[in-house]
């Protein structure tokens, strides 16, 4: 098995994270690194959607993952034997979030000077990775189909803090209770300018369009 | 659409949380009521696995459901709706977790001298919830096929404070890449004594079981 190197995380000692997350963001757009947040329930399909985006498009802007998991480094030991691109693992020592000082913690660890695009997979977890803004360029949740429809109802804030929902595992949808309109209008009653993407990564349906909206969105931030 | 009663839970001013648990646990042994935590991901079927285990017991022991969610009531009221029993909500406004206290606010609004059995669904959360003693007499987790069977690697606490884990949705196992095999060792890398069931909460498979499961330990904590 390939290595991947491990941080892990400190416990954020900034008192006031609002402050520092825009400090970050600000402190990456100068760079020309556009941060993406991509978090979901575990079990989503995260690390699979991630290998499927990121072989599409590495070819054309400079990727690095940044893995985050209470334990193990299974998750950025698969990207990195699947893509090939920068892959660390954040092991966040039981906490269930990352702030935006965690974030740096990791951002230091990578070649921010060869990256345009640094894609940070949150702990598996629609509740408190919501609750503490990363400094992420923009926000993006994956809602897996056998999740059910009803999600945004449950989980306001997750849902109002994302740019970007993806609907993954729609090739079960015959199997599973989900109306995926009865999700747009959950989805819109929460953020009713969040984009709303169906795919499938396991067969890659959808992923295209994906890739494009994340081509777009680091494009604008350059310009 | 029937009313059910919603609680809105105050943040546990009490400090030592593993002593109030403790405090709780014997209180209600001397009372003869069984609590069971249930804890699992977000759609793993939690309430549709509740309402197909209470329809079996609901004849031979008296059960109440008290449903956590950070907002919303549509769980207790569809479990009302379906089974009849004593069933309230609890909003944890925003909290990610439930520790004994918010517990105690939630079992006092139920008739504990007419209930055996009181389950507690937990907050949709793989990570939190593991981390705080809720008093309750066991705990359990469903974990969902579409989530994977590497689960207990990913999130060890929560794997290892469960007594019982339910398997749900063993119905789509054809379309999923789930080893029940796999599943196995990675639950009983983290609790060797761990009692594994698998489900499907949808069909009623493996359901009975399941209640015949919760039906020994609630005895078994009356005798």
């Amino acid at each position: 098995m390939d290595t991947v190197r491990v941080i892990e995380i400190k416990k954020s000692v900034f008192a006031d994270n609002d402050r520092d997350a825009e400090a970050l963001r600000a402190e990456l757009r100068g760079k020309g690194v556009f941060l993406l947040n991509l978090m979901s329930s575990p079990g989503s399909g995260k690390t699979t959607t991630l290998i499927r985006t990121i072989n599409l498009l590495k070819d054309r802007i400079r990727i690095a993952v940044m893995e985050a998991d209470i334990d193990s480094d299974v998750d950025a030991v698969k990207i990195k034997e699947a893509t090939g691109i920068q892959s660390i693992q954040l092991h966040t020592g039981g906490m269930c979030h990352l702030d935006a000082e965690m974030t740096r913690q990791g951002l230091d660890a990578l070649d921010l000077a060869q990256t345009d695009l640094v894609i940070l997979e949150n702990v598996g977890n629609l509740v408190c990775p919501a609750e503490f803004d990363t400094g992420s360029t923009l926000n993006a949740m994956i809602l897996s189909v056998p999740e059910g429809d009803d999600k945004p109802l449950k989980y306001p804030l997750m849902f109002s803090v994302c740019d970007l929902v993806i609907i993954n595992k729609t090739d079960v949808m015959p199997y599973f209770d989900f109306s995926m309109e009865k999700c747009t209008r959950n989805v819109h009653m929460r953020n009713p300018s969040a984009t709303i993407l169906p795919i499938c990564a396991k067969t890659g349906e959808g992923v295209e369009a994906l890739s494009q909206w994340l081509l777009d969105k680091v494009a604008a931030q350059k310009a």
